[in-house]
């Protein structure tokens, strides 16, 4: 399949003596590049949200370690900032802990950029397969709707969720894309519109709170979403909204994929009731675009993530295969115990 | 029950010789109000959405009656003029008849007044009964959740839903209100957050995404929200979004309420099937707060109101009555056929 037609940016890039990103605070209005030159920089560019997208993350971080490699600066104190930048972020551990056992085995700097390469590649080809295998689900003519921002942006390029809309599209069996806005942050609306426009797939913004209406309209046939962390069970945590488009699909019969890398799966959490939601400040809530829109002394509640338990999903699609109506058992069969 | 302490609100006053609006749209940054003095003046207030809901409308436009009646304008014309303000408003049609079979009647300008007085009159004393009525469903202790405004700032005072929630506070019955934003326009987060910070409620703000996640959390009882049109099955058009907290209430056992004046009863609409959803601007969800936030060449579905099956409601309350579970029967025992 034509892949490369859908797979043109690449906003986390290594330039052979410093790191380029795309600084996502500013999309859509302008596409603004950072240069990191030091694992400070990356730390720093990661605490800021300029970088986003577990994937993207981890694979930052990693260019953060080489950068300090080739200055000569004390490699566990850089393991220890780049840590700390997102202390939840799995994947951010992840791809540390794969450079910490290179560090161990005794790499020299071009040794780690070595390793670093690969663990911006092989996501690559993992999204590409996980589009392959995703894509294979659905059938001709289709309509799906996604949520937050899992492409291009978010991973080393073609994205998870996104990845299967796109190869979808390259196959000819999506026809048409819906992006939810997801508040507070508005992902969709700034980040998933604008890889989509910009890869000319037919795309229509929906508000959050029309998505049942759209269904009902028959107009989709999936939902695909990404995931933050995905438990024993196949339980899901994701962006806030994941676990309401899953009862509103399965209301309607419209089937629901969670698509993402198998480092988002931890099998040592056995339930979604294990997994922590992260409550953000309710500033997000009451002001938007830096203006405040809730009258002073107003509250919010502020969740950022929920969990979709695993009855709701039909299919969890990783690069080491597809799990269809996921169970403990199916998990532990793909993924170990 | 002590309701005076949860009704302070006015946000449509006659003045004797004009008629005083809140601008809604500066809310909440700015109570500046609006004077008007002929029929034009309230037609320009209505069509640019300074007031809104439907009830404050239909009193609004009474008023306009009234004022050119005062300056001895045509009243067939005034009529036509504000009949178009906003031509799908059931409550704005339903009070100019009103008006008109005065003015066919004989009715002179002070006659008039009295009419437009009563209609005024009657919404509150019938959102005061709504309030009692609907509270009355509620146990102790209970979490509510609601959408848009359908407050003091959307009727002659004390408002339809939040009428009952004001009225399940007074009671003690309702401990703690929830808010979805209600993108695209923000109500919740403009409007009804204003009106219960001003009452002293205690109140939260929830991103409309975040809302089965709330009820998941066992926090609300109750979801209760107001509607533009009942169908003879009823069926109800509210708000987008509606719909889909129905389907989430449901999914978790919490009950959902429709509140309304009967005036917004259609029963020469069968079902919602009948029932057109209007399609408005894409660039409303293009822009947040008149800046930019989707990439130029992005296109939006932007539905601004959904049907909730009548069998997803649990009570309709208006002031005529209750009828839980509703059916075209029930309905018709109520409103007649």
């Amino acid at each position: 399949m034509d892949f490369d037609r859908y797979d043109r940016i690449r906003a986390v890039q290594w330039q052979g003596d410093h790191l380029r990103l795309l600084d996502q605070r500013l999309l859509p209005q302008e596409e603004r590049w950072i240069d990191c030159r030091s694992a400070a920089d990356v730390t720093q560019a990661i605490k800021d949200l300029a970088v986003r997208g577990a994937p993207a993350i981890g694979i930052a971080a990693a260019w953060g370690v080489v950068l300090a490699a080739k200055q000569g600066e004390p490699l566990e104190s850089a393991l220890a900032l780049l840590r700390a930048a997102r202390p939840t972020a799995v994947n951010l551990m992840w791809a540390l802990d794969r450079m910490k056992a290179r560090i161990t085995a005794g790499a020299d700097a071009v040794a780690l950029e070595r390793e670093a390469q690969a663990i911006q590649d092989e996501d690559l080809a993992a999204n590409r397969h996980m589009g392959e295998l995703g894509a294979s689900l659905i059938a001709p003519h289709a309509g799906v709707l996604t949520h937050c921002n899992t492409g291009s942006l978010a991973t080393a390029g073609f994205g998870t969720a996104l990845g299967v809309i796109r190869a979808g599209v390259a196959s000819g069996r999506v026809e048409q894309v819906f992006a939810g806005e997801t508040r507070p942050w508005q992902q969709g609306a700034r980040l998933t519109m604008w890889e989509l426009v910009r890869d000319g797939i037919p795309a229509k913004l929906i508000a959050d709170s029309a998505a049942s209406h759209l269904m009902r309209s028959g107009a989709v046939q999936w939902v695909i979403v990404g995931a933050d962390r995905i438990a024993a069970n196949g339980d899901t945590a994701n962006k806030i909204g994941t676990y309401q488009l899953a009862i509103a699909a399965r209301h309607h019969g419209v089937k629901f994929m969670v698509v993402a890398p198998s480092s988002t799966v931890d099998m040592a959490t056995a339930s979604g009731e294990d997994i922590e939601i992260e409550l953000r400040e309710p500033a997000e809530l009451l002001a938007v675009a830096g203006r405040r829109t809730v009258v002073e002394g107003a509250e919010a509640w502020n969740p950022v993530f929920d969990v979709t338990p695993a009855d709701l999903i039909d299919a969890i699609v990783t690069e080491k295969g597809v799990i269809e109506r996921p169970t403990t058992k199916a998990m532990q069969a793909l993924f170990g115990s």
